[in-house]
């Protein structure tokens, strides 16, 4: 089922994400006060939906921002009085759990260009009365950073203790290292990269392409008709394959054929990972912007810590705290190579940085799935620190 | 520039595929003496483009049949009078060269289904008159294989010296030995597998999905109407990726940007292996017909040489012959670790295989660039052979 309209949309967000206690909206650089993005380009205003969760310490030194990969929202852990819906981290977030709530402040907002509360490309805009669509500006990980920085800043908390995320959320953390390096006593990147690959490039190029291959997508002005269903679901399949490995595929569907019965030589008569991979695609398409996943993957590609500064290595040399990456030694996305090198490169830059391969059959999404192994590696390093 | 109908393709093909001397067509399986295919469907009449370079010996002994990957055809050398158009493995076929002309007897055809000549979808349907589009029967490499065989029949070639080929090509060669083991002497399968992975499924799903996806595909009917060129462009995109590397993009582009004065916050501005990608997408759509593409990547997710047999095992062990299985370091498409354990599995039925690694960060399409490993792995091959 896709949607049809702005008013379907909503209604099924609120399904997705009610107004908990604990999820709050903040809104800045409201004209003239407009926030410059890294571009260059004045922007404003911009809301940014957030979740908290846990206690400001007095001491203000408890505080950890957790980011969200691609198609996440603010929704990190399970609000009180809330549990039917669980968060992204949910099994790491909690009352003594590694992100311990009773222990830490933790919080989670929607990134700028994100379709989960904060101003992206489906946000009216204040000039025209309608949705920005492809007016919407490129935006960039330091853009999303420096939001949730004013949002800090709104929150009274000074320094975090930690920021940590998987994918884009890595990215995040690493970026919040190098923008803010003496705001952020710790990191922890998981599955992502220092600047992002032209083999990743090529992959998003993919999405979309295939996002806007879809007649229904109209330039990005679709909010009022039909919506570009097939071109999301096409990128979220692409995409998938990525998020996942030829292991986890192997030990999952093998070669079966969805329907048991099912003639092999049926041209539409689909394999199970096909089937599955259509389910993700459709999936998404139920909760999800194709405008943002544009402006989202094109803010990946931009990743490189090293933009705006002298060397990559002159960029690396800001950070003050203790970095942890963890590469996953089955994704075909960040190759672990890439994190335990960029670990490396940290070191030779005088930089506390440790390095973790996460042994999984399950890809990239192994930081989503094998929350064992990552409550571990997370536990020992902010124990160490603590 | 995409084709508006047929004519503007035949036209294209005649300049891309001129007559030589030395290619040619059989037909057979003219009713009622319909070809059965793999799947029961009874099917013809079938032509078969192929071309012959050298000479069959007295004793019909050097025949080696050369086998096309996904969009290739029947000019795999240079043809006497004719070196305008190199071949796919114009460096290896020649006078003197590793599939030495001047000794051996090369056979090369454009598979069942194929848009060069033999036919395909895009065939005229006699029953009628339209081109088949979708109402093209599902085949597959064993059918191609059983097909090559009628074709070597018709010429009077009874024994096979070697079949080679890589990826859809290998796929072929691994049948060859399957289907007809006592006519084949050995064989030379590289960067392919004895079934298709569920990796390599999905990401053909996604390329029939762009190509599906795109209205001008008309449920295939699109041949006397506007060509689903952006359909196919982005199909080959997805697939030109998986045949490419993370190292071979890091190399030839790494993060660079197309234009070098452009504007990288701009969001239509291409990183360069974006413009490549493009260019590789564009350039396919001169060439090649969507529903092939459908059609053959289907054939490649049905591979699975144990189809029909007791099991996996049973079918490897029908093979008599020599087998040299290549794998390539780099491959994301065929993962080296398949061809390798295929190879150790082959022996462990008996066959005499061996497994070669070819290194290079080129990934699966190594074969078509790295000449001279290549060169020197089947040299070495096909000397101790004879």
């Amino acid at each position: 089922m896709a949607f049809q309209n702005n008013l379907q949309r909503a209604v099924a967000r609120e399904c997705l994400y009610p107004s908990y206690a604990g999820e709050y909206n903040f809104t800045f650089a409201e004209a003239p006060h407009l926030f410059i993005l890294e571009s260059g380009v004045p922007f404003g205003p911009i809301t940014v939906n957030y979740q908290t969760y846990g206690q400001l310490s007095p001491r203000r030194d408890n505080a950890i921002y957790l980011a969200h990969a691609l198609t996440g929202g603010s929704l990190v852990g399970t609000l009180p009085h809330q549990d039917k819906i669980p968060g992204w981290w949910e099994p790491l977030v909690g009352p003594g759990k590694v992100f311990d709530t009773d222990r830490y402040f933790i919080i989670c907002s929607n990134v700028l260009g994100g379709c989960y509360g904060s101003t992206g490309p489906a946000s009216l805009d204040l000039k025209t009365g309608r949705p920005y669509g492809m007016r919407f500006p490129v935006i960039t990980i330091r853009d999303m950073v420096r939001v949730q920085k004013a949002l800090l800043d709104h929150l009274g908390v000074e320094e975090l203790f930690c920021v940590a995320g998987g994918s884009m959320g890595g990215m995040q953390a690493l970026e919040w290292a190098v923008t803010y390096p003496r705001k952020v006593r710790s990191i922890i990147a998981i599955a992502c990269s220092g600047r992002f690959s032209p083999l990743g490039i090529a992959f998003n190029q993919a999405g979309r392409k295939a996002i806007m291959n879809d007649p229904a997508w109209q330039q990005g002005d679709y909010y009022d008709g039909p919506f570009p269903y097939q071109g999301l679901c096409l990128a979220r399949i692409i995409n998938t394959i990525t998020y996942r490995s030829n292991e986890s595929f192997e030990r999952r569907f093998g070669r079966e054929l969805q329907r048991r019965e099912g003639n092999p030589f049926a041209f539409h008569e689909q394999f199970a990972v096909e089937s599955y991979l259509q389910y993700q695609g459709d999936k998404l398409t139920q909760r999800f912007d194709p405008n943002t996943y544009l402006y989202l993957s094109k803010a990946m590609d931009l990743h490189d810590l090293g933009r705006g500064y002298t060397s990559f290595q002159a960029a690396l040399k800001r950070f003050q705290g203790t970095a942890l990456l963890v590469g996953i030694n089955t994704d075909i996305l960040f190759y672990p190579g890439e994190m335990g090198g960029l670990a490396v490169e940290m070191r030779r830059c005088g930089v506390d940085a440790r390095y973790q391969e996460l042994r999984s059959p399950h890809g990239h999404d192994s930081f989503l799935i094998e929350f064992k192994v990552m409550e571990n590696i997370i536990h020992e390093f902010l124990t160490k620190l603590a």
